[in-house]
């Protein structure tokens, strides 16, 4: 199980500028341990639904028996036409459970309209061995409906008879442009759960439909989700670790000026988890009266040779959460090799230096008086990401009570969409 | 040539709590000027030499030979083991001018040391086909020299007799282990100038070495650079591009509590070079009693569907940098292929809907009284990325001579790599 380890964020550490006493956290958390429950109430409510995604044993055997089939037409290519809340989930999976060097079907997510990337990626694409995707809920978001026109086209001119073999949509069960025209073309589509908010449905049919079709571990995923928010169920106050975080990053945002929240995991695998938990904060929080820390993503070691600078030594204005894998999938040893002036790093496993560095890295901050946590992650597995999102999830919904904004909407993005559709209407 | 405009970011248009009056900035601007030719006085100085860095035909000949000759052994990897400077530069190229569907050598940055990866990697790179390129000023840094370790100890195993054609270093003309070792074992080695700092390096042998030997148009590079120097040594005031771009994040960020720097461009192929902008801006201003702004990374339109709620509709504390492609190098049309409902997109080109999309969002936050800036880049060629180069190393120059901060050190990370060290000497 995920391990959350607050230390370095409390005022008993890092003074009282900067961090928070620990009696202050407990108390907090005390005084709003009710909203553990209020959410669990409200899990059949829009938004907070949620809760409740991993328990649908239904819908996670269809989509399995759907993706044993289509395992039989050997699809090389699996392409995601989707945008935010329809691709980070799958990219964060994807990237966290395999490489460039992996086996078996690739997959693609699309989630720009990039006009020379597209070009580039239906000049090579070998078609006969690709299937695409399609995710909007109501099938009017500009980007995903854009690249669909195009591979419509490509399709029907090379499959005729049966371009619909290439296609699968992930939409409305009832309403939308996407839900009509599978029905009128005889194209496979797969729900997603009404009242859900795209960037909470990674473990819909949003984030399970594309993972299994490109041979991922959905059942480990929502196992973990399971387990984490039963987890949740049981545990109050300070001791529950979505609690804990949500009520430091409050604090710190609102008391001690942490305007910003870095998510820097030491592994390149879960690097991508920070683009998925960058839109489930900034859309979810960023709201109204100018609420809301912004989120950044870092990387471990990486970017101690690019951001720590700042981190150590400017402005002492955010709040970081550091990802740990305490078991990695491969760990090579150094021989001896290096000379005299680096030889402490002869012998080593790359595991204890990946880790040694983390250390460094952490309590140099903490002796900066710059407020941070740590997550360790036993091994980064399906199970363990199911658990991440559960976490992340639950921990933002409580900030949403926490800040009193609705964390399930976001009306800060119509202006620029509209403007965008006058000025294409105004082209025609 | 690239253009700036600023207009999105002046009182006149988003009010004076948020916005710069033009009076204020031209007026700062002519006070400043005569910083423009400090620096092109210091460019013999430690640091300020980059600005001399184009003119060295000498050494693009030596590189272009050297490339040209390797290109005989066909390589198929050409693998980059450095970090930070020694990596975010041809990053960025090569993801400007590349992508995963390019033709030719490919060009590996390993720029962490996760155990997991590098195992993945070892266990995948056919070694007869592949060329690392060591990348360290001192040979000491931990990450390129555990990767080192790790590589030539299965290049002498498999090609004990000459291992050393598989070894590149980039490292200093005189001193350090990786000079010492590239003497000693026979190994090719290109020179990193004197007094150069790593987030500066990417138009040195750091950048030009790598790029060239994976077929990349370092001449271009050059040019382009040179193009920008030439006219930021010929313009004044506000009139240069440099000075304006630094004035205004300047004055955002102590008076308009702007603590934030997004840059947002509207192309796949150029968002990483927001990686290498964020190590330039971080590692040089953020330091000191708490200066400067933190770098944020951001891509169009993918996070219109993931931060723009923030940006809109958040605190107000973000300067945004816009970069715009002019001239796309691929541009497909859209068919008659979308029903009535978003029929506005038949017939049209990608670029016209990417175009209407990045003035939906900067007109949308320009209403929202949020100050941004946009670059117009006029296609996406080595010309155009040694002009972003140039114009922004030369603006976080000028950032260092206006917060009073030496731009070309960098003390907050050494507490981090003492601790390191430390705990890896203890294990021994």
């Amino acid at each position: 199980m995920l391990h959350l380890q607050i230390q370095n964020s409390l005022a008993e550490r890092i003074g009282r500028r900067h961090g928070v006493s620990e009696a202050r956290l407990r108390s907090f958390c005390q005084t709003h341990s009710e909203k553990i429950q209020t959410i669990f109430r409200s899990k059949a409510k829009p938004g907070y639904n949620f809760v409740s995604l991993p328990d649908d044993a239904a819908n996670l055997t269809k989509v399995r028996k759907f993706a044993e089939q289509q395992a039989k037409a050997g699809w090389k290519n699996v392409v995601v036409l989707g945008i935010g809340g329809s691709s980070l989930g799958a990219i964060a999976v994807r990237d966290a459970l395999s490489s460039e060097f992996s086996k078996g079907p690739k997959l693609y997510v699309v989630d720009n309209i990039d006009p020379a990337y597209t070009h580039e990626l239906l000049a090579n694409l070998d078609l006969k061995k690709t299937i695409f995707v399609v995710i909007s809920k109501s099938g009017t978001t500009t980007e995903p409906m854009v690249l669909y026109a195009l591979v419509k086209e490509a399709l029907m001119k090379k499959f005729p008879k049966d371009y619909q073999k290439h296609l699968v949509f992930v939409t409305d069960p009832k309403d939308g442009l996407l839900r009509r025209m599978a029905k009128d073309e005889g194209i496979t589509a797969f729900d997603i759960p009404p009242k859900i908010g795209g960037r909470f449905s990674v473990l819909t049919n949003v984030g399970l439909v594309p993972l299994a079709l490109a041979g991922f571990d959905i059942s480990g995923l929502l196992k973990g989700a399971r387990e984490m928010r039963e987890g949740l169920k049981r545990s109050k106050g300070m001791d529950n670790p979505a609690l804990r975080l949500a009520a430091l990053q409050y604090i710190l945002d609102k008391k001690k000026d942490k305007v910003m929240t870095v998510l820097m995991p030491y592994s390149n695998y879960l690097f991508r988890v920070g683009d998925w938990y960058r839109q489930l904060l900034a859309e979810s929080i960023g709201k109204g009266k100018g609420a809301g820390p912004t989120p950044i993503n870092a990387l471990g070691t990486t970017d101690q040779h690019s951001q720590l600078q700042l981190y150590n030594d400017g402005p002492n204005n955010k709040f970081l959460i550091f990802m740990r894998v305490l078991k990695h999938a491969g760990d090579p040893k150094i021989g001896q090799v290096l000379p005299e002036e680096i030889s402490f790093l002869n012998g080593k496993k790359m595991s204890q230096i990946i880790d040694a560095a983390y250390k460094g890295t952490s309590e140099a901050l903490t002796k900066h008086k710059r407020p941070n946590v740590t997550i360790d992650v036993p091994k980064v597995d399906a199970r363990a990401l199911g658990q991440l999102f559960m976490l992340f999830e639950f921990q933002v919904a409580l900030l949403g009570l926490l800040y009193k904004v609705d964390a399930f909407n976001q009306p800060g993005v119509e202006h620029s969409k509209q403007i965008t559709k006058n000025i294409l209407r105004a082209n025609d």
